[in-house]
Parts: C-alpha cells; structure tokens; sequence
C-alpha cells in the first residue's frame, strides 16, 4: 500500500481542486493507494467534490497553519509547524507517508525537501526539471528549471544522470538521450560552464550523451534530456509556458501548442532527495494534481530513489 | 552621401538575395544613398535583378575570394584578404564606406567588427543583440545574444546601455525600458551574475530600469531592452526562432507568430564598436537585406555611434 501524502492547501485554487484531484485519481485508480489529505480539515470536508472520495482510501491530517505563497520558505517552515507543508515533510520524513506532493509555496517546498528529507549520498545538488512538449506527442525533461541557478560542472553532469533515470522509469523512454543545452552545437562551443561540462557527459557511462543541442532544439526531440543551470532553464520554461498564454489569447486551436498548457502536467519531482518529493505549479488544477498523484505513485513503483542511490554510490560524483 | 558596403557574397542565397534587395532598397528610397557592392563582379552583374540598379547609384568593388560559412573566422579573414568581409572591413576602416553589412561568416564578422574596427572608447565589450517580436507589432530588442557567452555585471550594464541607445534612436522607442533578464521578478532574485548586476543597473542614469524580467516577459512588452548575458540570450533567440519552424509546420496562420520569422528582419547591428557593422542571418532574403541598408542608414543619420561615443565618454563604464 502506497501512502501518497498530499496537501491540499497548496496552489491558487485550494482546496477546492486538490480535492477533485484527488477525486479523479482515486476515480480512475484502482491500485493499492492510499491518501494522506493535508490541511483544514473543515475546509475540505466541506468542498463539493469531498463526497466522491471513497471511505476507506484517504484520510484527513487536519493542519491548522498555511504558508502563504509568498511567505519567506525558510523562516516560515521554522514558525509554522502545524502548517500542511510541515506536516507533510514530517509524514515524509518518519515513514508514515512515501511520497509528499504539494502545489504551494514552491520556496518552502524546496526548503523541506532540501532539509527535512535531504539528498542523496552522493548528489551535491538535487535539481527540479520540467516537461518539454513535443510534436510527436512525447514529453522531454529540461533540467534544472530554478532550483540551481549557479551551478559548476560536476552539479550538471548529475543532473544528466538524475534526469535520465527519471525519463527512463518515470517517462518511460528506453535509453534517454542526453543534450547540453548550448549556444552551437559543436563542441569547445559554449560558456566556460558548458565547455567545462561536455567532456564530462562524453565520459559519463550512466548516460547517453547526445552532445550540445541549440534552442532551437528544445522544443524538438533531438535530446530526451535537455541539461543547463537553472538560470537559462528557469528563463526558458517561462518562455515556453508564455507560448501557451499568447496561443490562447489569439484564439489558436492547436493540439500542439494546447501541450504547452504546463499547468496540466503538475508538476516534477525534486531529483536527488532520498523520498519522492513532487512540487506542483501554483495554479494547478485537477487534472494537475491527478497526475502528480500518479507520478508519486509510479516514483514508488518503480523505486526511482532506491536506483538513483544505487548509481550514486558507484561514485557518479566522481567522473 | 552615405556609403553602404554590402559583402553580395554572404549568407545561403549570395548573391541572388543580395542583388534583390539591394534594388528593392534603390527602389524605395530617394535619399543620398550610395551602395558598394562587394564581391564577385561577374556574378553579380549575373543575377536576374542587376539591371533594376539604378545606374549611378552603386559601385562595385570586386572580391576575388570568398569566406564560407564555416571556415575558422580569425584564419579565414587574415588568410582571405581579397574575401569580400575583408574588403569590406578594409573600405570601413579606411573611411571609404560608412557602413558594412553581411550576412555571411558569423564569426569572421564579429572578428571584423572587434578588431578591424575596434570597440568604442570606454566600452569593454561590444555586443550583438536581436529583435523580439510583440503583439502589438512593435519589437523589444534581447541583447546579448551571442557574442558575450560569459559575462560580468559591468558588462551587462553596458549592453543595458547600448541597447536603450540603439532602441531610442534606431527602433524610435521613447525612454525605454530596461529589464533585467532573471529567474523571478524581486529585487536580490537570480544566479551571482543577475544579482549583482541588478544594482548596478538601478543606479544607471543612462537607462530607464524597469527591474527584473522573467522568461514569461520576453515576448510581451514589458520592457523594451532585454539585458543577459550571451548564453541565455542565444538559447531564447533560437527558442524564439524555432517557434515559428513550428507554427509553419502547423499550418498555423497568425499575423503575431508571422513576426517570428525572424529572417526578414536582417540583423541588428554590432552595438559598441567605432563604425556601423551589421551582421545577417545566413538564411537572409531581399527583405532581410533591404532591412538591414535601412538600418545602416538611420544609424548614420541618427549618428548611434557617435551618440554612443559621448555616452561612454561620461564614464558609464564605472558606474
């Protein structure tokens, strides 16, 4: 039995989606799941949705504190304990929960991830990525998208490791290929990070190094695995959601560009910590958290963090 | 008289497009202006469009050699002296053209630029930036996007400068607004380089700062000038470009992502060197080349450079 905790006073539209989320998925799900609510009780018993959750598959740990969206993540974990975030790390943390998710204060999140759970022997810095849409239908990861903005050489080529292995269980493609985003695409091209990084991807055997790939490539399938600092990530996962917003304010219909409706992905694990860890977009919905539901459930599937161990302690590290 | 140089060998379609637009631009224009022509006399009295030249109007300067697209910039130009990028390097200098456009050897023009021409007293990196097209049809311009891959805050301050220079006089925008190209929108957020970079453009009284930009900003209107460094811009000009490969692939017909093409914008020109240089897009048509003899024209009328000069003859370099 999987024990998916899940704060539902986390995102815009909380509580209200989380609950249908959670709805959805136990709709749907008819595996050995079971959920750990997070939050107000009162609010969500009484959310329109809290009825189509059937007895016996949730149940409620009733968190009397929020952390508000902008709340300062460090100090705001430190003073409110009994916030659902808290709580949810605590659960995480002492076994009674295998996985948190959470669409709230991603700052906090990141904070509890970092801290309560911790990384990874072995892993210098974990990462966050996001999801790439391609026109073939597929998904690529882009990795790291904020959590790293300076980064040496050594932190990216572990993101490539860590991102291969999620796209490998979790994305479920064979033998990821792995891009270094880069502004050409021979190599001895780049920045000092990006030339400094390339002969480590070309020699790192847990990999399969596709070389420098172009923006221009981003949004295509040359690499499964796209691996920048978090700087360059962060700026064009935000370029690429804005894509979305211009498609729609324009009125145009395309089942391509309606993939760059990130919110519908929910979100993406933090790689690298020792417990599945998944931080949601803000204005996540339904669908949003359905999904981030069943990605907690496949991360534990497939033991994700137990293969991610077992590759760092051959000392990825160090090549 | 302004004298334009035009390398007619340069980019994919040299010099079918360049003949083109260069009589698409004698076409359109009254003004003082004379073209030089430089390149492979024979051919270019062969194109279809020679004879809609209005005699008298243009002078050719025959270049016996040529630099290809990838040959090794800094050998190819010392190599080459007879190419038409040295030639037309060798006229600006000398004083005999005003201007030198060139949609060829990306490289070899930057080394053209950076030492044949040399950079603005004062400057310490001259730069390349791009247009970013907007809904309401008007262009913001990114700048670095390239020629910088790795960059210190005083640098980013200067591009900050040279682009509000180039968008005030060139692109006609009144005060324009510089934003800082960073990972969230609060004062103190980003990698090392933004974050100390962000004081420095707060305190510019050359500039107007609008504060930090996200990647959801870019292709809206928030500001005018996009100040990063190198690599990230390179990484979101190609992004942008790639977007419109998409929506031609998609059949998708819209008059904002037609503004995507960035071909026929030609280029932008090498901001902080002594003399107008303009660097094409390789895949340039008559368009890209009509736009970029237009550029070259308003940056001498409007004297960009010398404005430029007498700014960074107040120090902008320390502040």
């Amino acid at each position: 039995m999987i024990k998916v905790g899940l704060d539902m006073m986390g995102g815009d539209f909380a509580p209200l989606e989380a609950v249908k989320g959670a709805a959805l998925f136990l709709k749907e799900n008819t595996n050995a799941v079971h959920l750990i609510l997070i939050g107000d009780e009162e609010k969500i018993k009484a959310q329109p949705d809290f009825s189509q959750l059937p007895q016996g598959s949730y149940s409620i740990v009733h968190a009397p504190e929020l952390i508000a969206m902008h709340e300062h993540p460090t100090k705001a974990l430190k003073e409110k304990q009994q916030s659902s975030i808290a709580i949810g790390f605590h659960l995480l943390a002492t076994g009674k929960a295998d996985a948190f998710i959470s669409a709230g204060n991603t700052g906090a999140m990141m904070v509890g991830a970092l801290f309560s759970i911790k990384a990874i022997e072995g892993v210098l810095r974990p990462t966050i990525g996001a999801y790439m849409p391609r026109e073939n239908g597929k998904l690529g990861l882009l990795v790291d998208v904020g959590l790293n903005a300076d980064c040496k050489p050594e932190n990216l080529n572990q993101f490539a490791v860590l991102g291969s292995l999620y796209a490998e269980h979790i994305l479920k493609i064979e033998n990821p290929k792995v891009g270094l985003v880069n502004l050409g695409e021979e190599e001895g091209k780049g920045n000092l990070l990006a030339q400094a990084t390339y002969p480590l991807l070309k020699e790192n055997t847990h990999i399969h190094f596709a070389g420098n790939i172009e923006g221009r490539d981003i949004l295509m399938d040359k690499a499964d695995v796209m691996v920048c600092e978090g700087f360059t990530g962060n700026v064009v996962l935000k370029m690429a959601e804005s894509i979305y917003d211009i498609t729609q304010r324009r009125n145009i219909k395309d089942e391509h560009f309606d993939r760059f409706n990130f919110e519908m992905y929910g979100g993406v694990p933090v790689l690298g910590v020792a417990k599945p860890v998944i931080i949601g977009h803000g204005i996540s919905h339904a669908t949003a958290f359905k999904n981030m539901i069943n990605i907690a459930c496949r991360m534990n599937e497939t033991d994700l963090t137990g293969k991610i161990k077992s590759c760092f302690s051959n000392n990825v590290s160090n090549e």
